[in-house]
């Protein structure tokens, strides 16, 4: 964040590399597709409005395809590309997005505005991802939502002015809802059967723990009622001796809880 | 470029790859320095203040001395890193930056904005950089002009308000007067002699044509002289039937006039 000429400017990059974060055979329209949202995503979860973005490019194996893709999400989202940087390379691909935006609400909703007694909710479905990743391996189903995820932007504008707290869960609910508890030095507890799936109930499990499916989890004060679709799947309490709660049992080891990305 | 809150953001984004853009077994404090002083390059050559930028960084052979690097160049530069992202991947390590400022003239100057008549001037010599790698592949001499290039920060803000075009030469002198030629609709006559150098001058059609010494080519109004140390190598004219004359012969072929970037 950067505050200038009475703006609060946020800013965001992710980068990506073939065969860690994508599949080295995937449609490279959709890769542009995820790198754009991914990143618009994250202005999201900030409650902010995208500027533009710059994009660091290396030359893969359709890169038209890609081109095809950049143009259509940045339609889609009606983003600017403002500049970046294409260059050849022998190794997997690297791909690089800087994503700009100003804020909407100040202060900024941040991961550690949990107060004790707010309600923790979730804008949809988690696991939708998960089925989307398989369904591109092959397996029955929609390869969409893990291919062409949707950054939430009116969601996290309209939230951002009354929500405690706000972030996307990119790696994994309860992994983010675990980072969101520690920023904010509370405990959250959160009742599992109330988290909304886009998979079948008996991988609630995984589906907690699977990410990239771009949800916005966020806290609102006791009471109030969500500005946008929402479900609600837990509260902060004063902070425990374990910083999150699943159905009442601590869950405290970070790397059973989703997706640490290298 | 993006007009925000009254202010004029000046954003860029440079990607180097291993084995493309840098030596695989170069010191890694060495790349966080060039990474960071040639995107701060291109905002000297807008004649903007740097505002802090964002890293795309995978993880390499030694992520200590690139920490290392990193914190000393944003030091000298005292710009803060506002974000960026870490991956893990197995290929040719992948680095890329982004860097933001704010315009401190405007209009921004462009490379687009040479008139017949203007004076073209360099801030200092070209050369250095191409000897700086042979000493870093062992010759007898100073790697640092390769390794540890300068961002012209003050001289181009004090440029700004009188240069009609400017720009940093990043891929050599010929190619980016060449550049600046085309889009400025004129012919650039450059005087061969006039051209400081920072090698022996038997190798002056070399640093004609080698990069990355990140000096700024700029054109004055004819009279104006310059505000920071610089040296007048040639004059602007009507566009005739090649962009670029070096000692009154046209240079038309770009393939043959520096460096282009993969």
């Amino acid at each position: 964040m950067l505050e200038l000429g009475g703006e609060t400017l946020i800013l965001t990059h992710d980068a990506m590399l073939a065969g860690t974060h994508f599949l080295p055979d995937q449609d490279p329209a959709d890769l542009a597709w995820k790198l754009v949202a991914t990143n618009l995503s994250d202005l999201a979860a900030k409650g902010a409005e995208p500027l533009g973005v710059l994009l660091g490019y290396q030359l893969g194996p359709d890169d038209a395809r890609f081109a095809e893709g950049l143009a259509a999400v940045l339609a889609h989202y009606q983003v600017p590309l403002l500049g970046g940087d294409t260059v050849a390379g022998t190794g997997p691909q690297a791909l690089g997005l800087t994503a700009l935006g100003r804020a909407t609400h100040r202060p900024v909703p941040g991961r550690d505005g949990v107060r004790a007694g707010d309600a923790l909710w979730l804008t949809g479905p988690v696991g939708g991802a998960m089925l989307g990743l398989e369904a591109l391996k092959g397996a029955p189903g929609d390869p969409l939502p893990y291919t062409r995820p949707v950054a939430l932007l009116a969601e996290g504008r309209a939230l951002a002015p009354q929500a405690t707290a706000m972030m996307d869960v990119s790696d994994g609910l309860l992994l983010d809802a675990l980072r969101m508890a520690r920023a904010s030095g509370v405990t959250l507890a959160i009742d599992g059967a109330a988290v909304p799936l886009a998979c079948p109930p008996e991988r609630r499990a995984e589906a907690l723990r699977w990410g990239e499916d771009y949800q916005l989890l966020f806290t609102l004060p006791a009471g109030a009622t969500a500005p946008v679709p929402a479900h609600c799947i837990g509260t902060a309490m004063p902070a425990g001796s374990a910083p999150l709660l699943l159905d009442d049992e601590p869950l405290g080891e970070a790397s059973h809880l989703g997706y640490l990305h290298g």
